[in-house]
């Protein structure tokens, strides 16, 4: 059975002074109104994580209570930080089996009431707790995968911080044009520069904020003027270490592949697209892993602009996270709403795209292991079949898994990618070297090292000495010094 | 599209050493092996509060990557307890939609690592706000259900304990023939009244028991021995203060209307049932909401034996959330492979069923306001389809929430029900009187006393005054003293 959306609503992402339950009302009720309808079949609610941010449990029937739903069926769906995407995902199913007619979609999360290194504290529980226990945080993995980026596609650390910057000043222009916004101010190049690093080389301006908001839709088996014609949805390895790349990630393409397919479209239909930029970087490898870039062009699409509002593909028409705000939980379905009020001509004059008839949102949960990719299109579109879409390569995680490979390394290896992390979780000193190192074996894994307070005192393919300190790998370079101190210890006896 | 089962398994329920992903795990191979198959379409996962009971986010793709599923879209899926079930119906949805064929359904909890109170907040998190506050718990309310309960149908507070005690001493007989229950011995009644109070009148063997464990389902869109005939969902009021019946749940009323329908039978077609036994009245009322007893005769049934597992009706021949325990998450899910074994004859010889081809599931989330109702039965079964039921009353909340009402009741009032709750939460004294107050202007509210040490000395339909004290309501019974105090006052002045 196919499935349309015949209301769409959101509040003003930002800091608010309102519950979680009253943000998650306010955008039910603006797209119930949008819908026309009163009641529905049954609710479907995405939150990331009420328990900890709110202190609730059992929100879905407090929401169904608040609405004046009382009684409705009501559900709660989490994917972490796709939560969003995930929860219309699960609706969709619904409606599709014919067992369900209006569907109400609510995503929200409320986080800014919180103090900040709580906050980071309680998302980075998303991490693989093998990795999390080093002080790991979302940003400082994502500020590793950018390091890699920028040594596998040659970029320079100049290069690579002028191409950041675009896609954050990008967001942020149209971000100015989004009333519900969080940021709606344009940011210049020396804004950027300005801002402080939160994880080398991830400014402040690198990472979307920690907001307030929610998004609602309804879903529903009659047909309205937008189709859902595409769903992909696929995970990765829980742990970073395991993924046989890390520049690419994996769930995309399986969800964009499969969505793709099911929508009989291929990249190239594709008229613009809500990228999940929680990280500026992961902009760029989503364009890629979409198909709408080769693997190492994303960057460059950056710089000629062909993302921007009024460029050949329009990358985050919304603001993206970035500037509209990432309410965890609501992001996924934020950029969904988008894609039906650019695809209704509803965006308002100044970002509102023209003649577009088909949009894409990918969303991520956790770090780039959970992640959606849907497809929306005018049901008005003139549809020529397509075979889909097939991933230039599929990059399956390799690694084994922590638990299963008892005969862990110690001895050297080379730096993989870096980062100097100095807004760190509850509990852990900042600033704070974190590293993935390649072993000999063959394998990568975590490792840190908290004298290392600069990143110019690290370089990417750097050879390292690895060892086990409390349970933690620490990761050393080698210098004369310590090298010479290898070669003396190694000597026979007699010599010493 | 039709929905069968082709695979059921499930851990040992107790206090295991094991970290709930090996027991999800666990209970996940289990049931892949019984299907005969290794890859699935997708994984739906239940787990009510992974994040505060163990620290985890972003808990789908850990349990994917665990699998050796890494990749395949997993989705979490929460109604509180009874997220079991509530699980179970969203992969239904997404079977049924012709977009999955082969789809594992896991659910579990892992709780028993926590101290008591502790994990009592915890589960306490799951009650509305406005009555959490008081230090309620869910043994509180459930304790002040079964008061009203045995006052609405003139239960002497002696035949009120002697049927709970029918209920937990069944339910153990059960559990005994059950090898992955928590509890395998049986009990009598001096066992019964040796436990201790939890919160007057039930004891410790009134309530399920705290536990880890996990359950596991494959669902699938090919024919197997069992189908999925009906599914009902749906909530109540958050609080249960606006209820317009403390002796029945709407939800379970409302979900097995809808369930009945879908699968076109009626009570009577039900041959044995497992029922949502978190507390022992919560069993008895469950009978009656499920139309297989009258309101009020549900208690009749157990002391004529109606029950017990060569009776009538079984209820719980698996020994229920009592005996087999009660990890929250997977309890939904549990009782439906029990259904499954029941029906395909695998019980095991002493809790085996007699020629059983249809059976029933009841689940709670919260208290009594997220339920669910599921009917399994055997594809052979010969199927004679049936108007379905209608409950013969609906009891829609009618109160208005807090909030709404800024005008609040204070004065005098009858104790509609009460209790006195002994194992507090966190940060609360104990013992603690809790009453629900029928104030003059016809509202109910949550009140509560902490000098009323005893049950003995409150009794309900008495008159009690209302004040409110640091944001929340005691109450105060009148005594001839404080009739007086008030008489006297009202005197005019020249008198005094």
């Amino acid at each position: 059975m196919d499935v349309y959306i015949s209301g769409a609503g959101m509040t003003h992402f930002g800091k608010s002074p309102d519950s979680l339950e009253e943000l998650m009302a306010e955008a039910a009720r603006l797209a119930l109104k949008d819908a026309r309808i009163r009641r529905v079949d049954a609710i479907y609610l995405g939150v990331m994580n009420v328990e900890e941010f709110v202190g609730d449990s059992n929100f879905a029937t407090l929401l169904a209570d608040v609405l004046d739903l009382t009684g409705t069926p009501s559900t709660r769906v989490e994917t972490a930080s796709s939560t969003g995407a995930g929860v219309f995902a699960t609706a969709f199913y619904a409606v599709a089996s014919g067992h369900m007619k209006n569907v109400l979609v609510l995503a929200g999360e409320k986080m800014t009431h919180l103090p900040t290194a709580k906050t980071t504290r309680i998302l980075s529980e998303v991490i693989d707790r093998s990795e999390r226990r080093y002080g790991t945080t979302m940003p400082a993995l994502a500020a590793m995968i950018a390091q890699k980026y920028a040594k596998d596609f040659h970029l320079s650390p100049q290069k690579l911080e002028d191409i950041l910057a675009r896609v954050a000043m990008k967001n942020h222009f149209n971000g100015s044009f989004n009333p519900r916004a969080q940021f709606q101010k344009r940011i210049e190049k020396g804004d950027y520069l300005k801002s402080h690093m939160v994880s080398y080389p991830l400014r402040l301006y690198d990472c979307a904020p920690i907001s307030d908001g929610a998004a609602a839709m309804v879903v529903t088996s009659q047909p309205t003027s937008i189709r859902v014609s595409g769903i992909g949805h696929a995970t990765d390895t829980s742990a970073v270490c395991h993924r046989s790349s890390l520049t690419s990630f994996n769930s995309t393409r399986e969800a964009a592949e499969k969505a793709y397919a099911m929508a009989k479209v291929d990249p190239s239909d594709i008229q613009f697209a809500e990228v999940h930029d929680a990280f500026t970087p992961f902009e760029i490898i989503g364009t890629e892993d979409l198909g709408f870039f080769s693997p190492g062009e994303g960057w460059r699409a950056v710089e000629e602009g062909s993302t921007q509002l009024r460029g050949r593909l329009p990358i985050n028409p919304s603001g993206g996270l970035k500037a509209r705000g990432h309410p965890v939980g609501a992001s996924g379905l934020a950029q969904l709403v988008e894609i039906v009020w650019q695809l209704r001509g509803e965006a308002g004059p100044e970002r509102q795209l023209e003649d577009v008839e088909i949009g894409l949102a990918q969303s991520i949960g956790g770090l780039g292991n959970n992640n959606f990719v849907t497809v929306l299109e005018r049901t008005d579109r003139k549809r020529i079949a397509k075979e889909g879409w097939r991933p230039s390569y599929h990059t399956k995680g390799t690694g084994p898994r922590e638990g299963k490979t008892p005969s862990l390394p110690e001895g050297t290896g080379t730096l993989e990618t870096f980062t100097v992390l100095y807004s760190t979780p509850e509990g852990f000193l900042s600033p704070l070297a974190l590293g993935l190192i390649k072993t000999k074996g063959g394998e990568r894994v975590m490792a840190c090292n908290p004298n290392y307070r600069s990143p110019n005192v690290l370089r990417i393919d750097q050879w390292v000495s690895l060892k086990k300190k409390e349970g933690l790998y620490v990761f050393e370079k080698f210098t004369l010094w310590n090298r010479m101190g290898r070669w003396l210890k190694h000597l026979p006896r007699s010599f010493s």
